[in-house]
Formats: C-alpha cells, sequence, structure tokens
C-alpha cells in the first residue's frame, strides 16, 4: 500500500446498545447520558447518545487495522464532537492523508465520522510515525 | 460540586493486558503492536503497547463520571501521545479546569496521563459544555 496525499481508509459501523455498553465497560465512563433512558429523555438530546470517545475508538481502528503491517506510532488526535451519535446510527469513519512527511516518516490524516443522513458528527486529525 | 478554575478529577488505573484486549474488541482495532508479543518485540518498544485511544477512553471516563450529575456535552478533546503505555503500567488520568465560561457554560480542562514512573504518556485539552 503507497501512503500519498488524497489515500483514504474508511470503516462503516453500525453503533448498537451493546457496543455503547461495551465501551461503558471498557472505559469505565458510565455517564447516564449514555446509558439511562430517563435521564437522557431530560438532556437536549431527548434520547441517549454514544460516547464522543466511541468515536475516537473507530478512528483508532480505521487507523491501526490499515497501518497492521507496519509499524506505527500514533502521535496525536485531534477531535471535535459536532453532532450526537444516537444507538442505531450507521457511522462512516473515514481517514483520509492530506500529508506526507517523508523525511520523518509523519503522515497526517483528516478524521471525520459522519452518519446515515450525511451529518459530520465528528471531525479532527491524526498524526502517526511509520517506523522503519 | 462547583467547577471552577484549578479544580481537578483523578483516577487510576492499572492497564492490565485483558483490558487491552477488551479495548481492541470493542474498538475493532487488532493492530498487532498491542496483540502480538512476536511483532510488538521487532517494534521501537520491545514489548505490546496499549492502544492510544485507549487512554483516550480514560479521560472519558473521568469526566463522565465526575460530571454525572450534571447535563454535559464533550465539545472537543486533543490529544498528544507522548510515551508508550505498557501493560501492567498504573495510569493516573487527571482532568484539571483551566477555564470557565459562565455565560456559555463552557469548561476547559488540562488532560493528562501519567505512569507509575512519573513519565507524562498523554497529554491534551477537553471542552466540555455544561446545559442548564
Amino acid at each position: 500500500m503507497e501512503i500519498k496525499q488524497g489515500v483514504q481508509f474508511k470503516i462503516a459501523k453500525p453503533i448498537t446498545d451493546s457496543l455503547i455498553r461495551a465501551f461503558a465497560e471498557v472505559s469505565g465512563d458510565h455517564n447516564p447520558i449514555h446509558l439511562d433512558d430517563e435521564f437522557a429523555e431530560q438532556t437536549r438530546f431527548g434520547r441517549r447518545i454514544a460516547h464522543g470517545m466511541l468515536s475516537g475508538a473507530l478512528i483508532s481502528a480505521v487507523l491501526g487495522n490499515e497501518f497492521r503491517d507496519m509499524k506505527i506510532v500514533y502521535l496525536s488526535q485531534t477531535m471535535r464532537f459536532m453532532a450526537p451519535v444516537f444507538i442505531d446510527d450507521v457511522l462512516t469513519v473515514t481517514a483520509t492523508v492530506t500529508d506526507v512527511r517523508e523525511s520523518k516518516g509523519i503522515v497526517t490524516l483528516e478524521t471525520t465520522c459522519i452518519n446515515q443522513d450525511d451529518v459530520v458528527t465528528l471531525t479532527g486529525e491524526a498524526k502517526v510515525m511509520i517506523l522503519p
């Protein structure tokens, strides 16, 4: 696989109730906005939403799986949570190479999550270093 | 709880092999640097490391649990992965309030992960909005 500007990696992932509950267990984030229908009904969203960092975990999967044959180091990630992610949404998570610094092996990627209605739920940027 | 500059929230979390494997399952990130001893031995780290985004998930837990009685929205998170996290490290994850914009309910927090040897493994910044 050649890593150059414009190359895209992508997954589509259904956000199920059980995925959200599994993420709550692994992370330890038991905020009721993710887990408690009654609490969530009283928020501006009107129902439970996925953890923002669950979308982060999916970005990790896109990068981790696409670069799995290389030795890479995750340098940084920014994330802006633009819109809520609800149960039964299907997120398309995309990482697009925007810059390659050959001399240092540093690759910059634009990372986005978009739901089934084409609403952008997350924007951000990842930097990874590819080791020789 | 009063949210004002300087207030700190903190957890200590052991990074076990089973936690890393559970995070791989939930995220779908099966990069061998996290899961495969033989592969990891050939990297600069010499052994398996935790997913960077697992530290992100722990930041989510600190915020999600400390603000659990309020209605909060996660606006953004930045993360720089400064040093690797190994199996059996104990991470102290701290979120320190650095700014409160009362008018908009926006709270900025410095987020850090530090291991048992006082090595900073992650630095970053979170922004959350507290809803009325």
